[in-house]
Order: structure tokens, then C-alpha cells, then sequence
């Protein structure tokens, strides 16, 4: 591994100018005026795994935006980790909030990060994160200490539900044939404590338009006297929740899997400051579902957000109108045993349920995926805690993360096999807000990690 | 008055393409992008006014936009009546939903009228409705048949509230006095029902900004621990009704003067059919205050109407985003005896109150006016009353309109003269929406009565 540590050295500045150049391609997969930009990621990121050493790289068609695939098989008895990352990113707006241009990756330091951090869009979600494992095995191929196979899936629709990828999966199960899947999109409690995120959360997303008078109105000639779709609309939501901050979605929770006093005492002793979690985002208050903490509230319990609401006149100054049409974009969370499909069902039965006859409502479903939970007796999950004990100094956190990456649940289904996430993120890091970065140190410390865990894979799968 | 239809027979194109000329200027007053656009609009009047017979014609600024005046005294002895109107109009979004561009006017027939109809912003309100007098003005001079002083005062900032048109009037007072404020600015029952209103509601208009966290979070991350902004603005707003659709805000009726039964009840005599009302805007079934009629919730009673709200993720596709902010536009009507300045009060104070700890709230005024009603027993009104029935052949029916002119009640109190409402717009007009559109029949029409109201006033001050 000292050879390892010498090539990071010799190869650092030329590892980050690299992701730059990634970075730079807009690869907004929500986006239709990026599409074409989702070709030119991929196909930048396919040279760069055919440069690192991989084999058999390709760009994949698909019916949305394209996967890349490339390989590295040294002897088909040995186990086979295959990564899975994503090139696509979330949108960049609000544009005005950036500090710099959200892909004009910039190295910036910070009080939490006085080594540095690069800003940019998709620094650490994915492709940063992501990067990681391409230049750890370019340094592993270099340096001849490649234990095992290695297969790369990565993908430029997840940030948008991965709606292609089970069927890519499904077609090409054989050339995706592995022991495990390694996934870095994930995060870590805090810089300091390596951590493994061991279950996620489902997600159902919709959005509903709720529609009143078949034009705009003048509000002052029809106002009181005509239901308002934006007045309703809030209505609506606000009966999304009850008092308690309890989801009213008739059947809602009727699959919820309670998770055990215990298991949420352990939880509940991971290192969490509520006081530096308030100031970290500026609250007075957290606030959440009565009767669970904010840990449980954010890993173990679902949940409903607006994500998006408009209608009417938002520019600036005053009009005086009473709009046609109300629109809001609503994302819940899931926990393990609840389905998407049924709870998008339930919403939308309920939602509409909710609506006076002078409105009509419209729902429309987005994309939505499983929760999952890791088990942690595995060789593959002991590896990821030995390599990051390894390279941290210090003993590994398991933790339930409140996001989703909706495909982990269906690589079990279609491929049979288990992922791990070993993240290193921090919620720090403005993921899918302006200004997100990726810290230098966590770059870096996942570049040295990940070889480690393909040695401590190769030699438990061994034993 | 024969000679006089003779002149609008051989002008009648011209008054067209004048209009057209001052209507092509976008005048929007409540955007910065086009201050330029109401000086032009000013002098293009001032212009008209010039070419029409008007003396001392003149833009004059003000601390916002420019008030035009004109005048043409024959004789101080003379009773004086002043034309109130305004050149500026309300902005034009949604652009999309307009079939023609709003400032590219267009004659159009339809269902409703055959002869034509002049589609663009302004169309009606006020540009059209205002310009008539213009037009009527000119041909009187032309015919030598003007039987009074007239004074032109037209501003540009109706849309808006009318900021500076109170310290104009202060300033200028004398040159102001006049008998009567004569204004078309509102509407007839319908195109066959000469309709004098007689009473106008007021208006407080605020924006509210409700902050949760300092920046945007991972829905997925932070989701479920935070309160969300957009829920909660959500919540705050379904709670400003109760479930009579009265508005909750304390003390908010105190002040409302209740309207006799009496009143009540030759109110619902007007000619209104509910399932045309339906129809007309495309809804299943109307909505308001309980134990009021849809004419008595639309004129007598106060509102609250959302004008518009905004927050969050509002692009194409999924974006799982917990913003930090929501905002929202709120105008409330008001009646006669509530005070605008106050009702905004007691809407802040009730609205922070509805505000959890977990998120804070900014409550901006925009704009606001009193609630007015004219007297019909007066020689003013009378002669109004008169040269409708003159031309429209049918007796003049009195309505309170649910729109706001605010500046009426202002005149009365600094300048202590009372204005009388002859409009001719039509409900249907679409002002404030996309498509707006002014009938020529309409046009023509007003046109045709405004003289009769100098002659009737003349005849009725002389005796």
C-alpha cells in the first residue's frame, strides 16, 4: 500500500484537474436542453476508466440517458466488486445563490475545511464521490496490486429515479454478474468518523395541479366569490399533516416496519449535537413527527415535503390576480416494506379526496423507488468498516441515512446482490442546494480507502 | 348631437389607430424595465391631448411615474368637470396564454362580439376606456359644442396603487379644483345594461416571506427533522379562513359596516344568472363567505385572495430540494369603514402569530386603498344616470363593483370633490388576464354618452 501512497502523491493535482473537466459537463439529467450533454459526460468519463487500465468500456444507449460500463477481469474464480456510481447531477438553480458558477469547479477554503474544497455542482454528488473509485484503480492497475475483479456501472439518470437502469440491469445481467456492488454517494457523520450508511429511504414523488376558473381572474371583480387554486392548494397540503406532524395519507403507514426500542437506542447514540445541527442550517427549532427524534425522524420515519410551489403572480410588485392554476412538486420519503407505486396510489386517492368541487386536480407521478437496509455480518460490509477503521484510525458508525438511492433495492431484485455504501460526504456539503462542495481531505481519504477494501474483501472472501 | 355623431362617423378609424398607437407603448408600472416605456406613454398622450383641443397640456413628474394634465377653461363660471384615468397597465404574464402578443393590438370578433373586439393589454383598462374621453373631448371642440370647462388629469400608476398621485393632488390643488371627477374605469352588467357603480371595495395588499433553514437541504438528508418552509407557509395561509370562509385574522371585521337587508335584496335584483356565471369561467360550482350571494361576496363583503406564492424546486422534472424560503402575494378587499393601513396591521400581527419557532416570517405592504360609494342623489350622478339611459335606451342600473380604484376615496379628501363611475368595460373583458380585450361596440358607445353627460350636467348645474 506505500506504492499506492506514492502514486496519490505523484498524481494528485492531475486526480482533481481531471474531475474538472467532468465537473464542467452540465449534466443535468432532469434537464431536456442538457441531453447532449449527458453523451459528452459519459463518453469523457469512458475515456477516462479505458485510461485508468479498465477494459470493455462503452458507452450504453438506453431509453433515457446513457450508462457507462468497463471492466477489469483478472481470473474469473476470484470475487468480482462492481462500482456504481452516477455522472448526472441535480439542477443548479436557484443560479443567483451561487457564489461561484455552479460548473466552474473552484477550490475554495472554508472554516470546516482550511485544506480546501472544490464548489461546483455535482462536486460530491456524484462525481466526485464517484471519481474516487476510478483513480483508485487506476493507481491500483498501475501499481500491479489489483486483488480481485472490478466492473463499473455508472449511470446519468439518478438523480432523476433511474428509470432505465432496471432494465439495463435485466438485459446485461450476465456482463454485470459480481459479489457486490460499491457505492460512494453517501455520507459521513462528520469528517472525523468513518461511517457506513446501512439503510436508506424510498421515495414517491408527484406533482399536482390543481386548476379553478379556466382563466386568470381579476381578483378585485371575482375575489370572494370564486374559489382561489392557490388558496385550495394550500389548504390541501396543510391537511397532508396532522397536529402531531403525522402524514393523514389514509393507509399511509399500514406497511411502516417499526424499527425496535433498542435498535433506536443505539441510534440514537451516534455523535448528534442538536445545537450545532440547529446553528449549522440557521434554526430557531428543529420540528418533526411528535414522539421521535430528529435522528428517527430523518432515517427511520417517512415523511412528506413540498419540494417546489407555484402559481399565480410571482414577479415583482403587486397584481392583483386570481390565478387559473396552482402547481406544488411533493416528494415523500419511505421506510423498508413500503411500496412506491401503492403510496403514490394512497396520495393520490387522498389528495384528490381533499379537493371542494370548485377545483380539479390533477396528479402526476415522478419517480419513486424502495427503501433498503444493509445487513452488516457480511464479508462485503466487513470489508468497507475494516478499510475505513484502516484509514480513519478509529471505529466505524453504521447509520440509517434519510436519503434514497431508489436503484440499490432493485440491483438486489434484478442482480441478486447486496451493495455497500461507503459514502463520504458530509451534510454539510449543499448537495442538491447552491454551492455545493466536496472537501479535499474526504477526496482524497476515499481515494486511499477504497483500495484497502478490495485487499480486505479479496482475504475475507479467501478465508 | 347630430353633428357630433357626424364627426365620429368620418374619425371613427383614426380614434382606432390613436389608441392603437398609445396601447403598443407597455406601460407597465409595476416593472422597473419599463420606466422608460410610461414616459413615452405620458407624452404620447399628452400629445393626443394637444391635437384634441386641450390647453396647458403637460407631463409632469412626480416621485414614481408622470401624471399627464390638460385642460380647456371657456368660462370659470362654468361648472368643471375633471376626467380621471390612467395610461398604465398591468404587466402581461403569462405571456404564453395570450393568443396574440399583449401589446400588438388586434381587432378580433367573437361569440360575444361580432362587431370586434380590440385585443391587447390596456384594451380596456384603461387605455381604451380612458381614451374615449380623449375622443369625445375632441369632437365637442371640433363642434364647438363643449358646454363646460374640462380638466384632464391621467396618471401612471393606478396598477400599482397610485404612490404619488396624492401628493400631486396636494400640490397642486388649484389647478385641480373641479365640480365632479368623471372616470371610466369599470364595468357594465353587460353589453345591452347601461351600469353605473356606485361603490368601489378597497384594498390592502402585503407579501409575506416565510425563511426556514439558511439554505436549501437535501430533502432526503434533512426531510422529516426541519420544518419546510413551504409546508408551513402552506399551513399558515389554509389558516386564514375558517370553515365558513370567513377570514380569521383578529379583528378584521370589526370595522365593516354591514349593509342593510333592504339594500341586500334590490342588490340580488340585478340582472345575474349563476350557471352563465359558471360557465363563463369554466367552474362546477362557485365558492365564498357562508350566508352571502356570489353578487353580495364579490362587492359588499371583504376577501383575502392569494395573488400568487413561490418557493422551491419550480422546473421541469424532480428535484428533491427543502428550500430555505416561501413566498407568497395576499391582497385583501376591503369594504367601506375599514382602514387599509390598519387591516394590513392586524393581518401582520395574526400572520406571525400563526408562524411555529421553526421559521420566521417577513410581512412586506405593497399597496392599499379605502373603499368607496358615491351618492346617486346628486347632479353629478344624476347626469350620469341620464346620458346612459340616452343612449342605451334602458334605465341605468346601480352597482358596487368588487374592484378597487383606491385614489377615489383620496380625491375626496384632499381635494373634496366626488367622482362618478360612468365605465364600460364587461366582466368577460379578461383585464388583469391574458386575451384582454374592450369591445368597439363598447368603445364606440362611450364615445357617444360621454357628451350627453357634459350636456345633462351642464343643464342640471344651470337649473
Amino acid at each position: 500500500m506505500d506504492t499506492l501512497q506514492a502514486y496519490f502523491n505523484t498524481h494528485k493535482d492531475r486526480f482533481l484537474e481531471e474531475l474538472f473537466e467532468l465537473i464542467r459537463i452540465p449534466s443535468v439529467s432532469s434537464d431536456p436542453n442538457h441531453r447532449e450533454d449527458m453523451y459528452k459526460a459519459a463518453e469523457k468519463l469512458r475515456s477516462f476508466l479505458e485510461k485508468a487500465g479498465a477494459e470493455n468500456s462503452k458507452v450504453y444507449e438506453t431509453a433515457g440517458h446513457p450508462v457507462v460500463y468497463a471492466d477489469k477481469i483478472f481470473d474469473p474464480s476470484l470475487p468480482t466488486v462492481m462500482v456504481y456510481g452516477h455522472y448526472d447531477v441535480q439542477p443548479a438553480d436557484p443560479l443567483e445563490l451561487w457564489e461561484t458558477p455552479p460548473f466552474e469547479p473552484q477550490i475554495r477554503k472554508t472554516e470546516l475545511h482550511p485544506e480546501g474544497a472544490i464548489f461546483a455542482r455535482g462536486a460530491d454528488d456524484d462525481k466526485g464521490q464517484m471519481f474516487m473509485h476510478v483513480k483508485a484503480f487506476e493507481a491500483m492497475v498501475a501499481e500491479g496490486v489489483l486483488p480481485c475483479n472490478v466492473k463499473f456501472m455508472i449511470e446519468g439518470e439518478e438523480e432523476i429515479g433511474s428509470p432505465s437502469l432496471g432494465a439495463f440491469c435485466e438485459a446485461n445481467k450476465e456482463m454485470l454478474h459480481s459479489d457486490v456492488i460499491l457505492v460512494s454517494d453517501t455520507g459521513l457523520i462528520n469528517k472525523e468518523t468513518p461511517t457506513i450508511t446501512t439503510g436508506l429511504r424510498g421515495l414517491s414523488y408527484v406533482q399536482v395541479e390543481v386548476t379553478g376558473p379556466n382563466r386568470d381572474l381579476h381578483s378585485g371583480l371575482y375575489g370572494g366569490g370564486v374559489a382561489n387554486p392557490l388558496n385550495i392548494l394550500c389548504d390541501m397540503v396543510a391537511r397532508l399533516h396532522d397536529e402531531n406532524k403525522r402524514i393523514t395519507i389514509e393507509g399511509f403507514y399500514d406497511d411502516v416496519l417499526e424499527v425496535s426500542d433498542d435498535e433506536r437506542a443505539k441510534m440514537n447514540l451516534a455523535p448528534f449535537d442538536l445545537d450545532e445541527y440547529r446553528k449549522s442550517i440557521g434554526i430557531e427549532e428543529e420540528s418533526g413527527e411528535t414522539g421521535f427524534t430528529t435522528i428517527e425522524r430523518t432515517s427511520i420515519r417517512p415523511t412528506l415535503d413540498l419540494n417546489g410551489i407555484w402559481g399565480g403572480f410571482t414577479g415583482e410588485g403587486a397584481k392583483t390576480v386570481l390565478p387559473s392554476k396552482a402547481f406544488a412538486k411533493i416528494s415523500m420519503r419511505l421506510v423498508p416494506n413500503q411500496d412506491p407505486a401503492k403510496i403514490s396510489e394512497l396520495f393520490e386517492k387522498h389528495f384528490k379526496s381533499l379537493a371542494p368541487k370548485s377545483v380539479k386536480v390533477k396528479v402526476e407521478y415522478h419517480h419513486g423507488g424502495y427503501a433498503t437496509v444493509t445487513p452488516v455480518d457480511t464479508p462485503e460490509y466487513k470489508a468497507a468498516e475494516m478499510a475505513m477503521q484502516k484509514t480513519f484510525g478509529k471505529e466505524v458508525i453504521p447509520i440509517r441515512s434519510g436519503g434514497s438511492i431508489p436503484i440499490i433495492a432493485l440491483f438486489e431484485k434484478v442482480l441478486g446482490v447486496k451493495s455497500v455504501l461507503m459514502g463520504f460526504g458530509l451534510d454539510s456539503n449543499a448537495i442538491h442546494s447552491p454551492n455545493e462542495h466536496y472537501s479535499l481531505f474526504t477526496f482524497y481519504k476515499g481515494i486511499e480507502t477504497i483500495p484497502y477494501y478490495y485487499q480486505f474483501y479479496s482475504e475475507l472472501k479467501k478465508s
